[in-house]
């Protein structure tokens, strides 16, 4: 197939000032912020890495779908790019401007508004520039859930979280954002405003737009809204941890915990020796609760009728575990306090990794059935190839997804160990991810940082396919360009 | 948006000839069925319903993927279109070619064998010709489950169910066919093989082509195999019936069920008391556990647990629902038998309406919350239009999807009523569910039935996102046509 992505033209400077103008009188003066006029724009022209520093043409804060609609027709018009921008809390560069002063920075922040709760039918609909936590306490309060939880969830948003199809730590319940939508708004290219919220569970009419747009990172479109799933509050949860000799034995621990708990069973995340370790040495306040163990799991169970059968259903799992050996030592939180301690150790690994130094993150995935093999192979390729280098070894087990991070050999300098062996360490981890039927990116996206991965990784046939859908809805190519393909 | 669907010229028959001699080089002439050469073709030229009758250039059966991809790519050369078919139960038109024997009538039959189960992934690989129920056979044989269940399992195959998205009764719990869905290998409308089988629970490597073609009924692309998500099987279940007097009592019951059972409810389904009625009268010898009430629920819950656990909480949960008044009389069943016996009598509904006389079926979606007032408002005015008419009025209500069929007046000729009738009782339905926020296609498709629907119905600026989809992936517009678009 033809490789059909149209190339764009830069417009001219005469033309990006009338479009200035024309956006000023679209959505308001105090809503079109540029250098000139705002001085510093890092807040949107930086990634929060500060991997990545654009500079926009203006930075533009429409308030309504309207207005989104109007920024784009105006920008279509005159083949002026957009860059789609939530809470700014991407890892692959997805959402920031190039540094050519041409594109305008799309913010969805001021559309905040949580426009309804159906109780009855459990959902909601939110507002792209919904900020997650928000969404999260609009469910609690009407005593649901709304359960896609990650570590950024106090300042990303909705909009950003169904673009990229965000993961976190409740996918294996839950699933990702994707599945948590049940329809969605939407301004294409053109400026035309697609009303696709639906709180229905089946709609079978025509083809999924839905499902297209996210994770589509706002190459195809601009999500403005969204009608989420909701869920009852569990009635009780309970957290534990497990120590675990082998990776096998992880891995047998969730098929048990599949097994004896079915759906109750809401998290299960692995954390290997040297990332607790790395906690421990950067903060020493936090609870130790087991002894040191090659593996820790943690997991999460939620039951529907009471804390005591939550707890009583735990601990005759991890009995059971101990009873089969595929757990040496095991501990239940006690109170809830206990539970977020636990919780609290688990998020802190990346916190403790950037105290560390400077590191190579992977966010990968794999079939859970293939994560022993992948992972002792991969380990002493990287140990042959580049000795010394410590992996910090994390992720939600339950759905495949390892943060199998690369941390430059003790004493060695993290910076350039990062600058000198990124590549080399990304190809040798992203063969042996291929090799093992994988993913090399599981829940952040392509953006900017993966998008040569992807064109030399990803099934040609399927790249094709995706160039010809990206020429259909984007034709002139002025959605984030630059980003996935 | 313009309209960019190619218009589809004939072959010349010169050009089906030498086609034909083609086809059978590249499959064997043993699979290249004519009516010349093999007689009645009826089998795969007509649906089950017996509503459309086609006649077809050839019925081609390919053994292999690469087949399919020989017999498209011969067919893109020629300007042949192509109508996919697995086991020919769809309900709406999809899968039968149009009269004027041109078209290549593509089965999947042969595409029948499950390449592999990965049990500690929790996902099996099958062709797209394996029929549902040795999909569900193969799981259990592993130990596990596939949850698509649905009324055609014996002869429906897995690619038919996820190219119309199929849903059934455990769509509550485990989601449409959609959402059981891992990965696809698809052949496109050029004949290039897409490879996009994998077992990943988490993968955001660019657009998601997996749930494009999954519903898009075959106008895409031909979907040759799927990896399936498998589940644990749970150690027990438990079915019950409910009598509740209001349709608002219903779904104050589904809410209790939620909150009380978690995700181990797995089937809500409602039956209206004259659906009740006709199964009495046409299969008497079916049992009838509860006296006669408006509205008679079945409910299945599953436990992770034990027997004892299962039985427990469901009649905690129907003491709970007795007591708050929102059900009248209540039995769970006490075997195996018992249970089976309670869905028999679920599953004959459309058996006794069929021998009750022609009727006017629908397939149609509606927010939880707007059930009551859809059914009460739409009851009345469809009295009020057509004085007489008899609702039979069952479904999925757990997901809100209700086949909310017409039935004559008694007394009155059924092929009459729908001859005469069917376009102004649909009319009336379809305005009432556009007016609750609902769906006039809930788990059935569009196929040839209601593609004019579609066109009215749909939002237009999808139908026009729609269409350039279409334009993009078949730009022939060889696959499946007439329908959908």
């Amino acid at each position: 197939m033809p490789d059909q992505l149209a190339l764009l033209e830069s417009p001219s400077e005469g033309s990006l000032n009338s479009v200035l103008k024309s956006l000023a009188s679209t959505v308001g003066q105090a809503h079109v912020l540029t250098r000139g006029t705002s001085g510093d724009l890092s807040a949107w022209e930086q990634d929060w890495r500060r991997r990545w520093h654009g500079r926009a043409l203006a930075v533009v804060r429409p308030g309504s779908t309207a207005e989104v609609a109007a920024v784009l027709r105006l920008c279509a018009a005159h083949g002026v790019a957009v860059v789609p921008q939530g809470g700014n809390t991407g890892l692959v560069g997805g959402g920031v401007p190039d540094d050519s002063g041409t594109q305008v920075l799309l913010s969805l922040q001021r559309l905040n508004r949580v426009r309804g709760i159906d109780s009855a039918n459990l959902s909601l609909t939110a507002e792209a520039g919904c900020v997650l936590q928000h969404v999260q306490a609009a469910a609690a309060e009407a005593g649901l859930l709304f359960p896609l939880s990650l570590a950024a969830e106090g300042s990303c948003t909705i909009g950003g979280n169904l673009a990229t199809n965000a993961g976190g730590t409740q996918v294996l319940r839950f699933g990702n954002a994707r599945e948590l939508c049940l329809g969605l708004e939407v301004v294409t290219a053109e400026g035309d405003i697609w009303d696709g919220l639906s709180g229905l569970r089946k709609d079978n009419t025509g083809y999924d737009l839905r499902d297209l747009y996210c994770g589509s990172e706002g190459t195809l479109g601009v999500i403005t809204a969204a009608t989420l799933k909701l869920y009852p509050q569990p009635a009780a949860s309970t957290t534990a941890l497990a120590a675990c000799a082998t990776l096998a034995d992880a891995v047998a621990l969730l098929k048990l915990a599949r097994d004896r708990l079915g759906a109750g069973l809401t998290g299960f995340e692995l954390m290997g020796r040297f990332a607790l370790e790395l906690v421990a040495r950067h903060f020493p306040s936090l609870p130790r609760p087991l002894p040191q163990a090659p593996w820790t799991v943690l997991l999460e169970y939620a039951d529907a009728d009471s804390e005591a059968a939550a707890r009583s259903r735990s601990e005759a799992l991890l009995e059971a575990a101990l009873e089969a050996g595929v757990v040496q030592d095991a501990v239940v939180a006690e109170s809830l306090a206990q539970s977020r301690a636990l919780w609290h150790v688990r998020e802190s690994i990346p916190l403790a990794q950037a105290e560390e130094g400077l590191n190579i993150k992977h966010d990968i995935a794999l079939p859970v059935s293939a994560i022993p093999a992948f992972v002792e192979g991969t380990d002493a390729a990287l140990q042959s190839h580049f000795p010394g280098v410590r992996l910090v070894n994390f992720g939600h087990l339950g759905d495949g997804n390892l943060h199998y991070n690369v941390q430059a050999p003790l004493g060695t300098d993290g910076a350039q160990f990062l600058a000198e062996r990124e590549h080399a360490v990304n190809t040798l981890v992203f063969d042996a991810v291929a090799t093992h039927g994988g993913s090399f990116s599981a829940e952040h996206g392509i953006g900017a940082l993966k998008r040569d991965e992807l064109a030399a990784r990803k099934h040609p046939v399927a790249l094709a396919l995706m160039r010809r859908i990206k020429a259909a809805l984007d034709p002139q190519g002025l959605l984030n360009p630059g980003r996935v393909l």
